[in-house]
């Protein structure tokens, strides 16, 4: 399986990905699931993948042959972050629709994948997309400035009970590291290491972006005081009041 | 959907199980998942039940009509909590494969339904079964002290980080609480009212348990006081390296 989560807040773009694949528990590899594009000063975009890793690894060779070749339309050429998703989407769709029929079969869904892309083209707004393996796709919006894909549900209650769209970029980071910390611990087929992106609203920079490992110093020290956060925060939850325990 | 939780501790067991059930999300109802059986200092046993609403409820008429006709065996009947979660087993396998043949179909799984049976006979270990539609269980140790059915995902970390085997009873009802809080937050599909029993161990009493309704004053504060745990344990997080950012 596969972990990502990507915010849109008011100060920027946060994109986490986890990087472990599994055919069958005896076939686990680290694949990366984070992609970096960007024209330095002029657009920044990054794409996560969930899902049949073959379909995911075409949609990004086809996206990557067109900027080589300079086929139009491409990352580069389009002009907005809307075209951009409509792009993406139809490459997507294509991808799927190509290995169905070479494998003379109705059955979609073993080749679907989700996919998320954000980013920023100069003179417009950020935009995060949810994009299906249909093609089409929403936005991410102020009241719903997250999406996950994946292995979800585990890391959703802290997204769902702290994140805002107000909330600034290096607590938004600590946020998603606690979602992807806890999703880690609840479920063997998202694991380390993690890449993580950090945008800032109309630096139009590309990031380098960051991988997490095992060993890393900073998130072993969040998961572990996190892990503390949480027991003595359980132990000063007030006492369950008699008829509880009748 | 449903979640039920079920823990079996040094102290005790605690049971923890929403009340929704849902056909499509237009219709929605209050119905209980949690049972309790027993006769006063000799035995004691609790049933929760996640899936298929009428296969749950006949399971659980199954039982009751044994009961009452004192036909053998029955849950006051069975000498350990062995034989008993056999007899659970049977009766939930029996109830799917009469609706399957009654049906004339080969597709068991839209009548499956998950048990969680736990309890102590007098003289006897308290134990913990997870029961599935094919009538075999599991049962749960010291090194895994609880089991969970129906929506678990959302409330599995907070078990996986704080609960262990060896927690007082009070306090496991909280992190039980606290995982369903967290459930209900993220997944319109599990909901209040909640019922929850608390039994300790070798009592051999008969608990009330306790229904927490909506407007619960004990529920509401654990709620609020874990929301601001929280938020000010993630504010209170090391602030991401210079790395993280660039």
């Amino acid at each position: 399986m596969t972990y990502c989560c990507a915010l849109r807040l008011k100060d920027g773009l946060v994109f986490v990905s986890d990087t472990r694949t599994n055919a069958g528990v005896d076939h686990i590899s680290v694949f990366r699931k984070l992609y970096i594009f960007g024209i330095e000063g002029e657009r920044f975009l990054t794409i996560q993948t969930s899902g049949n890793l073959a379909t995911t690894q075409a949609v990004i060779g086809h996206l990557n042959n067109h900027l080589e070749l300079k086929q139009e339309p491409n990352l580069y050429s389009v002009n907005t972050m809307f075209e951009m998703a409509e792009l993406v989407g139809h490459t997507l769709k294509k991808v799927i629709a190509d290995v169905v029929e070479d494998a003379h079969t109705h059955e979609q869904s073993n080749y679907y994948c989700s996919i998320l892309l954000g980013g920023q083209i100069q003179g417009a707004e950020m935009q995060l997309y949810n994009i299906y393996p249909q093609g089409n796709f929403i936005c991410a919006t102020e009241d719903t400035p997250y999406f996950q894909i994946g292995e979800s549900k585990y890391g959703k209650p802290i997204l769902d009970r702290a994140l805002i769209y107000e909330m600034p970029l290096d607590e938004a980071v600590r946020c998603c590291l606690i979602s992807f910390d806890s999703t880690l611990r609840s479920n063997v087929s998202v694991g380390m290491p993690l890449d993580t992106v950090v945008y800032k609203k109309d630096s139009l920079h590309i990031p380098n972006g960051k991988r997490i490992y095992e060993e890393d110093p900073y998130f072993w020290k969040l998961s572990k005081q996190w892990s503390d956060t949480l027991r003595r925060g359980l132990q000063e939850l007030p006492i369950p009041t008699d008829d509880y325990l009748e």
